[in-house]
This record gives structure tokens, C-alpha cells and sequence, in this order.
């Protein structure tokens, strides 16, 4: 490990800038460099969360991820961007990522971390995830006692979907996005449509909550989630 | 629902007074009263993570649960609760109750929740979960991509626990306690020893990481975790 700077990822929460926690507040504004992920032109979501955190005088590096990864594959860009974050680290500049909900949950903060962590000392600060901001907006106790609570994508097939969710006492379908009418179909199937609860943009000014059965399968978001509960409520 | 004071369940974190969000802070510090979960006797472990936070002027109201359920039920102990809080409620005084993690990850909150929620409006505040504050201490990543990730609680049977294990691509096995020895029995039935990590008291001061084979499976506190990723690593 050789002397330099340290390498933070953190968790800046779900969406609203006041989901931050005063560690990952206090780490951002005091490192020299801030990093975080856009799209490949426009602006990055993260970024616009923690914007009112930053200061005109730190350098900023955005991580674009291609639109068309076939082409242009994600490894590639995280090879350059431990590249050029290494050398900040390197010259002894202390290097923020930024991360939507938490560092190590579904988040891509894990591939420079994979690239960097045997090199420089890294932090991964944990924060509120997207899972919990639900919970709470749905005002939905997720899991009580002795539940088996599954996360469980929603680009998986219904076979697997559905199985998943037969195994656990309540369950979060995430990523929903163009996977939402396979996800209600799965739910049907199991007799859970009434306990199941659906919601987009969590926490953010965009956050929306319909039944599942107001949901159009063709406007549904990246960042939407189903919870459902089998006994409808945690608590009972 | 009636005019009246409102009732926050904030989600203070995993145990560093740090990792409190900006908002949960922001409602601790401007309700009038502050409850929280506490043993029979001696002192609650929540209010000592937010006792920095915590002003002289604030009424406190410690819930304490009884060592023998049997003879004094938790249901007996949530009713009084409710009565007492929903009476300031009713005065137009707002109710902040203080809890570990999230308020509604495994969290008591919700029983409160459940009895008050219909009378006066009620708010949970997400806060960070020891299940990503473990992940963040082990610098270990809990789950990519379109991996899924089940919670299972120690106190379940051998048979269950493996079975979920099984069907998942990781897992965080929570409340180990003295149901260790049988934890580390299934992981190595499952060939994921290797694979496995062991964390108590995350994020606290007393926070401890070992070896799943240097552990004493007698002194294992109740707020402990062993995470499991099935490839070892989740980026990978």
C-alpha cells in the first residue's frame, strides 16, 4: 500500500439531500476530488442530490457510462477511472465517490473498489439505501422478528422470480423498470397482489406511489420497487 | 385523525453517532419529547447513540421491555407506550422515537407504529442499517448487478437457513447470538465458509471482526452478523 490520499465511497443516500448522514457530509466537503456517475452526455443524478454540498474548488470527475456497453464495455471505463482517480490518490488528494443509496448495495462504487482498494486505503461510508426510504414512504414495515426478507432483481425470469418469492416471508422486487408486467403477473400468481405495494423515485420531488393495478407497464422507471409482505403487515 | 402533535419513528443509524442523517437530527432536535427502547433496568443502547444529540429541555420516555415476556408481554408494554405517547400527541407535542438502524428494518418502531398510525400522522425516517454498516466494516460488498440477497435470522432452523442460503447468491445471516455454532455448521455444509465474514457491534466502538473458525460460539452478542457472498466477491 503506498502513501497517498484515501479513497471514499459514500453513501449519499436515496435522493433527498437530507437523507445524508453527517459523516458522509463532513468526508465530502473536505476531499480534494469528487467522483460520481453520469450518463454518457447530460447530467448525473448523484451529482444533483449532493450539489448543494459541493464547493467550486474542488475538481470534480464524472464516471460516463456508455449507452451502448456492447460497444463500449463498462470495464473499460472503470479501468480509466481508477486510472485517473489513482493519480489523485497518488499525488495525496483525497477522492469522494459518490453514491446514489449505499456504497456496497447493487452499487457500482464495488468496481473501483475492486480496482484500487489493494493500492490505496479506501472507506466505503455507509448510507440510507433506497430499500428502507420505500419502507418508509409506503409507511410499510419491511420485516419483523423471525421474517426471511429477499431482494431479488426483477430482470431475473418469472420462474425465478416467483420462486424467491414463495421461499420468503416478504420480499423487494428492485430495478422493476420494463420488467413491471412479468413482476405483477408473478404476484398474481401467488394470491400476494394485495399485499404488494409499488413506488418510484423514492425520497426524490418525483416520488410516486400507485396500486399495482394503476401502474402502466410501459412508464415504469429504473428506479422503482415492489415490496410485499405476506402477512400484509410486518408487525402482525 | 386529529389535530395534534406528530410521531417520528428516526432511524438514527448502526451505532457511530456519525452515520445519524441530516434529517433525522434536524426532527430529533425540535420534538418535544424523545422515546425510546430500553432493558428492565439500566440503560438503552439507542439513547446512549444519540445522547450527544439529546437536550435537557426534551421530555424523555423510556419503553422498557421485560427480561421474562411470559409473565409481562411486549403487547402489554406497546399498548402503555401508545397511551403515553399518543397523550402528548393529543397535546399538540411531537414524538420523536429514537431507533437503532432503520425504523422499519426488524425494527420495534413498527409496533408503535401499528397502534398510533390510525390517530395522529406519523412519519418514518430512514437511517442506515447495520446490514450495510457490516458490509462497509468488512469491506465487503453485499450484492451486484442481478444477484439475489436474503436476510435470514439465526434463530431459524438448520434446514431453513441452509435452504435460503442455498437459493440466494448472498446473504446476511442477522441476530447470530448463541444460534453461532449452528450457523457456522450450515455454512460449511453449504462448502461457503471461505466465502463467509463475521462482524459484530458494526460501526460502534466495540465493534469486533474474527474469523468464523476464531470464534468463541459462546460469547457471540445479539447484534452480530455473518455475510456470505456465494463468488466471493459481488463484482465479480
Amino acid at each position: 500500500m503506498t502513501a497517498g490520499g484515501r479513497l471514499y465511497g459514500l453513501g449519499i443516500g436515496p435522493g433527498d439531500p437530507e437523507l445524508i448522514t453527517l459523516k458522509a457530509l463532513r468526508l465530502l466537503r473536505s476531499a480534494a476530488v469528487v467522483a460520481y456517475p453520469a450518463p454518457e452526455i447530460g447530467e448525473s443524478l448523484v451529482r444533483s442530490i449532493a450539489a448543494s454540498y459541493l464547493s467550486s474548488t474542488q475538481e470534480e470527475f464524472a464516471i460516463r457510462l456508455p449507452m451502448s456497453p456492447e460497444r463500449f464495455p463498462a470495464e473499460t471505463v472503470y479501468d480509466r477511472a481508477a486510472e485517473v482517480l489513482g493519480r489523485h490518490l497518488a499525488a495525496g488528494r483525497d477522492v469522494a465517490v459518490l453514491c446514489e443509496g449505499d456504497p456496497f448495495f447493487y452499487g457500482s462504487f464495488m468496481y473501483l473498489f475492486a480496482r484500487l482498494a489493494k493500492r490505496f486505503p479506501v472507506e466505503a461510508v455507509p448510507g440510507v439505501s433506497s430499500l428502507t426510504a420505500c419502507a418508509g414512504a409506503l409507511e410499510m414495515p419491511l420485516a419483523a422478528r423471525n421474517d426471511v426478507f429477499s431482494i431479488v432483481p426483477a430482470p431475473l425470469s418469472a420462474e425465478a422470480i416467483t420462486a424467491r418469492i414463495r421461499e420468503s416471508d416478504a420480499a423487494a422486487v428492485i430495478k422493476v423498470g420494463r420488467h413491471f408486467a412479468k413482476v405483477r403477473e408473478v404476484l398474481a400468481g401467488l394470491d400476494l397482489l394485495p399485499q404488494a405495494r409499488y413506488i418510484e423515485h423514492a425520497s426524490m420531488a418525483s416520488q410516486r406511489i400507485l396500486p399495482l393495478t394503476k401502474v402502466d407497464p410501459t412508464d415504469v422507471p429504473y428506479f422503482s420497487m415492489i415490496l410485499v409482505h405476506r402477512r400484509g403487515e410486518a408487525w402482525t
